[in-house]
């Protein structure tokens, strides 16, 4: 399955509940997309949250993203991996 | 050890090659700095790539890639991940 990285910005201030919360309302939603978000990383700092996940598509990535009420806005396809 | 993502813009038709090479650089640049390069995703189509390390500090990362010879266009702490 295709890997996606995606970002969001204007995350100030996230929580690691937060990113929890968040990231558990994707897993939540996933199948239905056949999408499996795999890793998340945030700097609080400047409001930035990266996920990896593997997935069919990058709008099957967002379509997850956006019913669970975070709009990615950045999918990329990262085919490439180390 | 803090970890951190860092990201490359420009890269538009990077190589499974380059990018294991770039890598590489990083591999035997990092022990100087006290970094370690752990994963590296990239978007050929946009040329966007993403590393992840653990380290002392964004300086530290930033040090490395640049004796490397591809220094970064952010570096951002994620003091959060999941």
């Amino acid at each position: 399955m295709p890997q996606f990285m995606d970002v969001h910005h204007g995350m100030k201030g996230i929580t690691a509940d937060q990113l929890r919360e968040a990231h558990n309302a994707d897993l939540a939603l996933e199948k239905d997309e056949q999408v499996h978000f795999e890793r998340a990383w945030a700097d609080p700092e400047s409001g930035t949250v990266y996920c990896l996940s593997a997935a069919p598509s990058a709008e099957a990535v967002q379509r997850v993203h956006e019913r669970a009420g975070h709009k990615a806005d950045e999918v990329h396809p990262v085919p490439l991996s180390i």
